[in-house]
């Protein structure tokens, strides 16, 4: 047998080229039947297109990106497991490109991807974002974009995101009836959407404390990790200690007991804590840790099925439509009441 | 001003239609002082190439692909950000694809790839590839290849590694004189390079400890953790349990820990353990754990500067040239002597 392309794909299954050709861009108008020979034949052949001239043929990559902040972190790996499993289903590829909590690095991904290297972007905002004409420009070139956990509020597309108010206010409601009377946020940026309505969470749920708290207290934590320890020894050095901490990301809790450690505060005893975290060895630090654990693998999930809706119907989804998906508080030793 | 292009440029800059395409595709035959003038006009005038239309004619894409196992691996998040440090000074761009160790993933996306979608491929194989064919596929299309950790040794590109064998000698030996007289091998492969390496220095420190060890057993753990956690669990309820566990990955401590508790069998009174990981954590855990810790970073960085080094000379490295960076062993208190 010569050489393999679509008209000996068609000739071989005895269907026209325009079959085929749909069958492999997984489109809507052929049967699923029809689709799973064609793929089957094509696999046999190990017959794959060009991806650039097929590309500029039918501006299709069969890809979707994942712009993401960092992997380093539970939620997002988890969130991609979510995304993995509804594209696979799709015949589609993932690449994860990561911005490292850089506005310049996220910009350049985002103009690269507004040139149709992808067939979609799903995507959680860097903490250094505050100026959003990059996502302008992505969202006018009608690649379809979804944002899942940390949402663009000025950009009209869809957004998955999970109940952070609410999350804010329950870990800090537990904080204060576990015994504590001064609790600290510790936050990661003024920016982020899900930074700040924790951070609104937490302070509702200390005004409707009744001015049982005495102290409360924002630290702002930089990026790297050596700058947040500072930080954290600063503030758990000070006379004016906390007696209980919200860390409002899953890379500030390490830090927060390795300066206990270090300063010899015991935890749950002298500091409790509840942190936003999908970390698998929370239950086995010492001691074990209270978290919001956020629906990471569903919100990755739902927002690739959106992604994929929206190339079907050949159009954007509805303005801003967000989709909640809630959060858990479990309760383990580092809030224990003594 | 019109449309920019490659020609506006040129004219703009009293240069050569050529020596601005060379410019923008960092060719060595320009210099790094008319680079930065063409890349500083072409982002002020916010012009990007058509990355399919210019793939086709100059067949780059200005991106680099790392195909790796898993994002949930602190080893892998530590090695992709030593990959970008390097690309972000070549002004390229980093995208992620994962296999989740599956063989038929990896063959799908190493496939796509061999089709010019990017300019080269970092690597680390799958657990489950047993079968090199779409490797040499990728090697025979020209396409440079650096692996880095698990490497392919039947294909003859570079690769980096670690000390695989001494740190599995040396971690078995650090359980021997911790008073250890059992200890078990957690494996999760028995395809893979580094997994059989660290086994086989495992096995050397027993053979060298001259009769001193009464048991030794290799326990295959299998891809989820569900399951991990039962072999754990059978290994543990049994009478001839081990006193000392070396872990091969990461993932395999924290079932550990677990089961422990449950079945409330003390660390390290009652079972000491060594694991192969970079996890933050590692220090804060109860009891904190004694690792290999891997140079990941470093691993990274050398793999992204080899690979570019392949661009350059546009000719492929050495056959088979191993770079070996040694990992530490590094003692907490989950080996401490009673």
């Amino acid at each position: 047998m010569g050489e393999i392309n679509i008209r000996t794909l068609a000739k071989e299954l005895g269907l026209s080229i325009s079959t085929i050709s749909k069958a492999l861009q997984d489109s809507h108008e052929i049967s699923a039947d029809t689709k799973q020979k064609v793929m089957a034949l094509a696999r046999l052949h190990n017959y794959t297109p060009n991806p650039y001239a097929s590309s500029l043929r039918r501006k299709k990559s069969n890809t979707i990106a994942v712009v993401i902040p960092e992997v380093a972190d539970s939620y997002f790996s988890q969130a991609i497991n979510g995304i993995e499993t509804v594209a696979m289903e799709k015949g589609y590829h993932v690449i994860i490109y990561l911005t490292h909590e850089s506005f310049e690095r996220e910009t350049s991904i985002i103009r690269d991807l507004g040139n149709g290297r992808v067939d979609g972007v799903l995507m959680s905002v860097s903490s250094e974002t505050d100026n959003f004409s990059h996502l302008k420009q992505l969202y006018n070139s009608n690649i379809p974009l979804v944002f899942f956990d940390r949402v663009c509020e000025e950009i009209a597309v869809p957004g998955i995101i999970t109940n952070d108010f609410e999350s804010g206010y329950r870990a800090t409601q537990h904080l204060i009836e576990s015994g504590c009377k001064k609790i600290s946020y510790l936050s990661i940026s003024k920016e982020l959407s899900i930074i700040s309505k924790r951070l609104e969470g937490y302070k509702q749920a200390i005004a409707d404390s009744n001015g049982l708290l005495l102290k409360q207290e924002v630290v702002h934590c930089p990026p790297t990790t050596a700058q947040t320890r500072q930080e954290i020894e600063k503030l758990m050095a000070g006379d004016e200690r906390p007696d209980g901490i919200i860390a409002s990301v899953e890379r500030l809790a390490p830090p927060v007991y390795e300066v206990c450690q270090q300063l010899g505060i015991k935890m749950p005893d002298e500091l409790k804590m509840v942190c936003f975290s999908n970390l698998p060895t929370v239950s086995i630090l010492n001691p074990s840790l209270t978290t919001i654990t956020q629906p990471a693998f569903d919100m990755g999930k739902k927002a690739a099925e959106i992604l994929f809706s929206m190339f079907k119907k050949n159009k954007p989804a509805p303005y801003k439509m967000l989709t909640i998906i809630p959060s858990d508080l479990i309760v383990r030793h580092s809030t224990e009441r003594q």
